[in-house]
C-alpha cells in the first residue's frame, strides 16, 4: 500500500544547484530524496513532486513537495519513540539533512492532493537594498545590493500595469509546447522598517525565470532609466527583450504556495494538468 | 597632522573570531585595520577604537569605530576621482574587505568624538525561532532555534524587573578592577511578523557576555522553567549563577550606538573614562 505524503520545507539556496536533481550536483531535490530514501529504507530513490522548481541560488521558506511512499515504511518511522509518524519524520529528517534545508512539517496528504498541479498560487519575494546604509552583510545571501536608490511609488505604478491574465512570453525562457499565459495576481513593492525594498509577486504559476525578469523590468523604472509604462510595453510585445535583465537569483525566495480546500483539490489538479504542463 | 575619522560598519560575525585582533585569527579589527592601512599607505598598522567589542560569531549592523590617521593620506584617498574623501574611502574599502564586512560611512569625527567613551548607549538585538514553522534556514546564521515555544508576555515581565542602574555582576565575566554597574535602559521582547521572537536590549554599556547572559536568564522564564521573578533574584545576588546559560553568539547583533550632540561629546567621553574602563 502506498500513501501520499506532503512535506513543507525551507532552504537557503546559496549552496544548491537549484531544486532539480542533476548528476554530480548538490540539489535540494537530490538531498531531500536521499534523506527520505534513507528514512524509509526504500529499495529505490523516493521520487518527489514540487510546487515551485527554484533555480540555483533561489531560497524557499514555504516550498511544498509530495511523495508517494510505502505505507508500512512510513508508519515504521515512528520506531520506538512515542511520537506520531509525522513528528518522528520531521525530527529524523533534521538529522539526515544539512543545516541549509529544514522540513517544517510532514503529513499525509488529503485525497486529490498534488503539490504541483493542485496549487492555486505561488508567492515569491524579492529583496533589494538600494543604499549602503541599508545593505546588511548578515543578509547578503538573500538581498541584492544596488548602488543607486529606487523610487518605490513609480515601481508600484509600473508593476500594477502587469497584473492580470496575460501572455508573459517576454519574461519567460522559451520551452517548446509550453504556454506562457499566466495570471499575475499581485506584484507590489514596499520599503520595510530595515529600509530594504521588497517585491511581493503572486501568480497562479510562473514560467522559468519569470519572477526575476518581472523584477528586472521594473527596477530600471525605479532608477528613472525607463518610464512606468515600459514593463507593460515589454509584456505586450510578447517576445524576450534584451533590455530586461534577469535579476540575480539570491534576492528571490519562494514564500508560500496556496491550495484550495481539500474537497476542491482533485478538480483543481485535473484542471491545471489539462491547461498547461505545470509549475 | 592627524585627523580623527569615524567609520560606521556592519558585519556577519559567522566567520570572524570576534572583534579584537588576535594573532593568526581572522577578526573584524584585524581585517579593518589591514584594509585602512593599505588604503592610507600607512607606515604602521592603523589602530582602531570600537564602540562595542563583539565576541566571536556576534553580528553588527551599526558598529562604530574611530581611527586617528594622517590627514594628507586621508585626503589622498580621493585620488583622481571626483568623489569626496568620505565617498572614495567607502568605495575603496569595499574592494579591500571581504563580503562579510561593509563600511557604510566614513567621515571626519566632530571635535571630542570617541567611538568608545563618547557613546551614550548601545542597542543589541537577539533573535529566537521557537518553533520549526518559524525556523528559516536562510537566517540560520543570525537566529537561534529553540525546540519549545516561549511566552513573550511573561518574558517581558521578567525583563522589566532588570531595568535601571544596577550591579550586573551576575551576568558578567569577571575582570579584575572593572565595575559591573550598568544602566539597563530597555530590555523587551516582541514576536515579529515572521513569528521570530526578538529581544531589544539597550544599556549605557555592557560588560563581557552580559547581553547573552541576560537573554539566558529570561528564556527559561519564557519556557515555564523559572518564574518571572527569577532573573531579578539572580541579579540581586550579584554573583555568577551556574543556572544562567550564556546564549549562543549567533543570535546576537549590535544594532546601533547612540552619541550625544556634538557639543556634548567631549564631556561625555571624560565622564565615561572617569567612571569605568569602557565598552
Amino acid at each position: 500500500m502506498s500513501v501520499r505524503v506532503r512535506l513543507d520545507l525551507g532552504y537557503d539556496g546559496t549552496d544548491f544547484a537549484g531544486w532539480a536533481a542533476q548528476p554530480g550536483q548538490r540539489t535540494v531535490e537530490g538531498e531531500l530524496s536521499r534523506a527520505l530514501t534513507t528514512l524509509l529504507r526504500a529499495p529505490e530513490p523516493v521520487r518527489l513532486t514540487v510546487a515551485g522548481r527554484t533555480d540555483a541560488g533561489v531560497h524557499a521558506r514555504g516550498q511544498v513537495v509530495h511523495a508517494d511512499v510505502d505505507e508500512a515504511a512510513y508508519l515504521a518511522v515512528v520506531g520506538r519513540s512515542r511520537r506520531s509518524p509525522e513528528e518522528a519524520a520531521v525530527v529524523r529528517l533534521r538529522g539526515l539533512l544539512g543545516s541549509d534545508i529544514l522540513v517544517h512539517r510532514v503529513c499525509r496528504a488529503p485525497a486529490g492532493f498534488d503539490a504541483r498541479f493542485a496549487a492555486v498560487w505561488r508567492r515569491y519575494s524579492y529583496r533589494i537594498a538600494d543604499s549602503l546604509s541599508t545593505a546588511d552583510p548578515v543578509r547578503r545571501r538573500d538581498t541584492v545590493w544596488l548602488p543607486d536608490p529606487v523610487d518605490v511609488d513609480v515601481m508600484n505604478q509600473a508593476s500594477a500595469g502587469l497584473l492580470g491574465l496575460k501572455d508573459f512570453a517576454a519574461f519567460c525562457k522559451r520551452r517548446a509546447g509550453a504556454t506562457t499565459v499566466r495570471t499575475l495576481l499581485d506584484f507590489s513593492w514596499a520599503r520595510g522598517a530595515d529600509g530594504v525594498v521588497e517585491a511581493r509577486v503572486v501568480a497562479d504559476a510562473f514560467c522559468h525565470s519569470m519572477v526575476r525578469s518581472l523584477v528586472g523590468s521594473v527596477v530600471p523604472v525605479g532608477l528613472g532609466r525607463e518610464d512606468a509604462a515600459w514593463p507593460g510595453q515589454v509584456q505586450a510585445a510578447a517576445a524576450r527583450n534584451g533590455r530586461v535583465k534577469v535579476m540575480p537569483a539570491h534576492g528571490l525566495c519562494l514564500e508560500e504556495v496556496g491550495y484550495p480546500a481539500d474537497a476542491a483539490l482533485a478538480d483543481r489538479a485535473r484542471e491545471s494538468r489539462a491547461r498547461r504542463d505545470g509549475a
